[in-house]
């Protein structure tokens, strides 16, 4: 076993060149045992695997630094610094992270999760470097999905200027999660579909040469501006804002790769370094299915298939039926999202109505603010994407979408603790950052019913609606409670007499086991379904403190501008007296990990809430 | 005057192609003029004069839609559709909006403030156009500035994809509010100044005919992939992605102009039309001075001095002189500004430290992102920026700054009401969506003394620091209270014993002036500088609580999330029976007008307070 020469940074260079095919293919089946048993990012990963050992052989670690975008592709990295034992606790709680981490190695240059900020960080290191006089190399390693995102744009424009080395790799498989889109994504393709192109190149050089000045005015389009490298270099794009262009290298060359890296780290400059990879590479599997085996469930090496196939449906399934059902009935129904459509559920509504169905690219900012073009075009669009995600477009938010106050509705999945990707990904501010809007509306559904009576609720509303629901199966218990949605109002559950339960989306069927433990001991328990967090219902909230002795608000939010906080605010005139317990996410970057362990550890599960109501019910006897 | 002759959209057709000249000198007059006594944008109104008159010439306003980035160049458009009437007022309260307003005119498509969202909406109405099978025109209006802006570049990259009509005018003046940066401006000067390079491509094909292939060869060019057009035209990087470029064109020649729009109008895709513009065009000491005159105070015609020189220094005043002092004595200490050395008062800072001071362009996100990456590479960055702006990279602090709790130092300029720019810039949202954030830390400053205590804090603190002070005058009173900054303690500047006020940054001044009024009503009051929204000071919160009989909250913030629902919960689990009292910023959007006046509207000025505490009190008694 190769691999198990490599126990610390910089070991891979021991490795005779002759062995490289050897250890790449040993890193390739090491990856794919170990993420078919925990799950993970198998396809990037199986296409990074030659392109991170060649930055290894070329840098050294962790003197020169490296910047994985997006940060799911680093497995290879973590393996290569010793870190393969690690991968039989890959992303569960207390066990390795699937992105890099500066708290797990000192060769995790950059903590990451989200895409395109790669190059952003990598400048500010390399400017720092430059300040304090130091040698390192710094490389970010950014894919052609994440360069659709804007702020890679902002960066490259920004590293555009630089009079010192800069690596960027573009780690390019034409891929984002699902299929890339967008102009650049062609032009990329052009570049690397460019044979004939180069023959023509030679064509017109030929033809010059042979005219009587010709020679001369070769030599001068070599010397030209960058307007004229086009005839030389096929990355014409980099190189017209003042980005060396090298490439396209194949990504699955070490030799050639380690080559071009060498070559870079003599620019004087941002260099980029564009390498054509496969994402899946050498399982066949996930070369077929490069969105399955983004983020994989744990699965059959055999034949690919999940080990455990999911048999209730979450609720993106529901969104993704109830979608197709809006789009039948109304015509002015649109949906976007920023390059997740399978993870949205989107997909089936692009395959029924292509026409209004956008996929724009890891561009959450444009998403939302095409999104208020739409809207105020006379469309009624959907916006499907991620809480953690859609932090990216708060401002466009506030300042396109709710300004006009245009009917934009916002599906916000993975909203709450999303477990295995961990700190970067959880949804926990959405309630908080949302509600700060005017004119914005926010609810949540408690089950998979009221996803669906939101939806329709949202798609008639005359103004814009974010309706969160959490990652995971999608609750099918209180069926009977159906009253339809009216904005801003409550759902009485059960009605008692001690103590108030009044809980938001995910909460709802939290509150349901808490309510039944809390009756066994003998206290009447009111349960209320908020619905609405914005607008809040203040009848309800003044009948839940007139009426008990205690109130419980339930969320799976940070407290800071949570719903806990507004129930407070809503009564603070009111001299109620009833004390408030607020069931919070508390003011830390949760980790990763099982859903329910995170919950138990930081006190929002059940058992947990029932003992601390228990515990205040006592004091207050 | 032909300038009467425009009392709707569309009278510039009636107006003889030979009196253009006129009617654009005309405009500027009265632009200037106007601008002299409110104040406003001048300078980018001066610059694209011709161009909206080639616009309104060439479209039919309401039915095609034009969207201005930005939008403070939209002021020749107000005139040109029956607003003119409208410029004694504007920008004041109740007056007319400096910026495009659906609710202005059925000829204002799309509201603007921020940079580089109008592509965006652009594409939106265009799809909308589209499915709904309507035929208008929808033209985007967005200067080089705001392409620096990633969303811009996210919204390119989406629409090259189109197969149907999209006019985007790039209005092309070199500059943002000052100088333009990075790598992209670079290549647009290159596009201004390619006379040399249309001679070079004269010369390629002029020796290419001569070849006995030559002819061939040029054909096949023209038909050719995008990588060869820069043969034939100059702006590849459009075209690299599949949008189709036209230009350069004079953006000061209404013919011209009109010419190319018309051109740009038969074009099945989108189509950018490259305007190179002047700002402040027409206008002597505006042409030489941009920055000054971007968003001017009133001013000298003749002179160009501003008519009311200011003569007491403004936070951002004291935050430069603050950054040169600490520059000069930690070398690790620089300097971020998104396209606003200027506004933000960092020229000063760059003029002795040109090495520790970075313009990144109209970037916010990227500044963020860039910020972090220079703190991990060990630097004390300080990123100076506007409230509202900083809402662009909410992501970026929470993904990139905080998680890794690094040392970034975040300047919040114009936090509060800002006045006659409205309900795109008031800066009332900070205290609620930075506090959200684990590891942040929030602080406001009384005084001018007090932010200059709380930078030299910031710079070195072992992690986030957010400063929020408002526009405006510094406020010079309560010099005597000058305890040192402690990471989450609030300052006592009077004790009392009825009534605590409780308050945040700029609404200390006023709470000295409700204290005073309730003073003098018999009541004894205290008054608390709270210095720092996150960390809270629980201790005082509570010592207030204990204290009083009314506790009172003043900031200068939307309630949801801000100081007053801290306080709430800070105090929630103790029973204190106080009862609370918040002075926020209501869930409206503010419109533009004076502070004092819109203070005043809204209740948040200290003769409403005064008015609301005491009929508390008497209600209490």
């Amino acid at each position: 076993m190769l691999l198990e020469k490599i126990e610390n940074a910089n070991d891979i260079k021991k490795i005779d060149k002759s062995e490289y095919d050897a250890l790449a293919q040993e890193i390739r089946d090491f990856l794919i045992e170990k993420i078919s048993v925990t799950g993970g990012h198998l396809g990037s990963n199986l296409g990074t695997v030659e392109l991170t050992m060649a930055l290894h052989l070329t840098l050294d670690l962790p003197e020169d630094k490296i910047i994985w975008d997006v940060g799911h592709q680093s497995y290879t990295h973590k393996i290569l610094t010793g870190r393969r034992e690690g991968f039989d606790g890959l992303r569960q709680f207390h066990g390795m992270s699937g992105f890099p981490k500066r708290k797990e190695s000192n060769c995790d240059a950059f903590d990451t999760g989200h895409s395109s900020t790669s190059i952003s960080a990598g400048l500010g290191m390399v400017k720092a470097r430059d300040i304090r006089g130091e040698k390192r190399t710094i490389v970010s390693v950014i894919g052609d999905g994440s360069l659709t995102g804007g702020m890679a744009y902002e960066a490259l424009n920004n590293a555009a200027e630089l009079e010192t080395n800069f690596i960027i790799v573009l780690n390019d498989n034409n891929m984002s999660i699902s299929e890339n889109v967008g102009g650049f994504s062609k032009y990329l393709n052009n570049i690397r579909t460019a044979n004939g192109y180069l023959d023509l190149k030679e064509g017109i050089y030929n033809a010059l040469r042979k005219t009587k000045r010709g020679d001369n005015i070769v030599a001068r389009i070599r010397r030209a501006k960058s307007s004229f490298k086009q005839l030389v270099i096929p990355g014409m794009f980099f190189e017209d804002m003042g980005i060396t262009y090298l490439g396209p290298v194949d990504g699955h060359n070490i030799e050639e790769l380690t080559r071009v890296i060498q070559e870079a780290k003599r620019v004087k400059g941002a260099v980029l370094v564009h390498a054509i990879t496969q994402k899946g590479r050498g399982y066949e599997p996930a070369e077929r299915h490069p969105a399955r085996f983004h983020g994989a469930e744990p699965f059959d090496i055999g034949t690919g298939l999940p080990s455990h196939p999911r048999n209730v449906p979450n609720y993106t399934d529901i969104f993704s039926t109830v979608m197709c059902k809006l789009g039948q009935r109304n015509e002015r129904v649109v949906a976007i999202t920023a390059a997740m459509p399978d993870g949205t559920g989107l997909k089936r509504f692009h395959n029924m109505y292509p026409d209004r169905f956008f996929d724009v690219g890891i561009a959450e900012e444009h998403a939302v603010t095409f999104a208020a073009g739409l809207a105020a075009g006379g469309m009624r669009p959907v916006v499907a994407v991620y809480s953690s995600f859609l932090q990216r477009a708060y401002d466009q938010i506030i300042h396109d979408v709710c300004i006009q106050n245009l009917p934009v509705t916002f599906c916000v999945d993975r909203a709450g603790l999303v477990g295995s990707d961990g700190e970067t990904h959880q949804g926990i501010f959405d309630l908080s950052y949302l509600s700060t809007i005017p004119n914005m509306n926010v609810c949540a559904p408690k089950n998979k019913w009221e996803l669906s009576d939101m939806m329709k609720f949202a798609i008639e509303f005359d103004g814009p609606v974010a309706i969160r629901y959490p990652r995971g199966a999608a609750y099918d218990g209180l069926e009977e409670f159906r009253a339809p949605v009216e904005l801003g109002k409550a759902e009485w559950i059960c009605r008692g007499e001690d103590i108030a339960l009044l809980a938001v989306g995910s909460m709802v069927k939290t509150a349901e086991t808490v309510r039944n433990a809390l009756c066994e001991k003998g206290y009447s328990v009111s349960l209320i379904n908020a619905r609405f967090v914005k607008p809040l219902d203040e009848d309800t909230v003044r009948q839940a403190c007139a009426g008990h002795r205690l109130v419980v608000t339930l969320e799976e939010n940070v407290a800071a501008g949570g719903f806990g906080e507004r129930v407070r605010e809503c009564i603070s005139g009111l001299d109620t007296g009833v004390p408030i317990m607020s069931v919070t996410i508390p003011d830390v970057y949760v980790e990763h990990g099982n859903t329910e362990l995170l919950k138990r550890e930081i006190g929002i599960d059940a058992d947990s809430i029932t003992t601390r109501v228990l515990e205040k019910m006592e004091k207050m006897r």
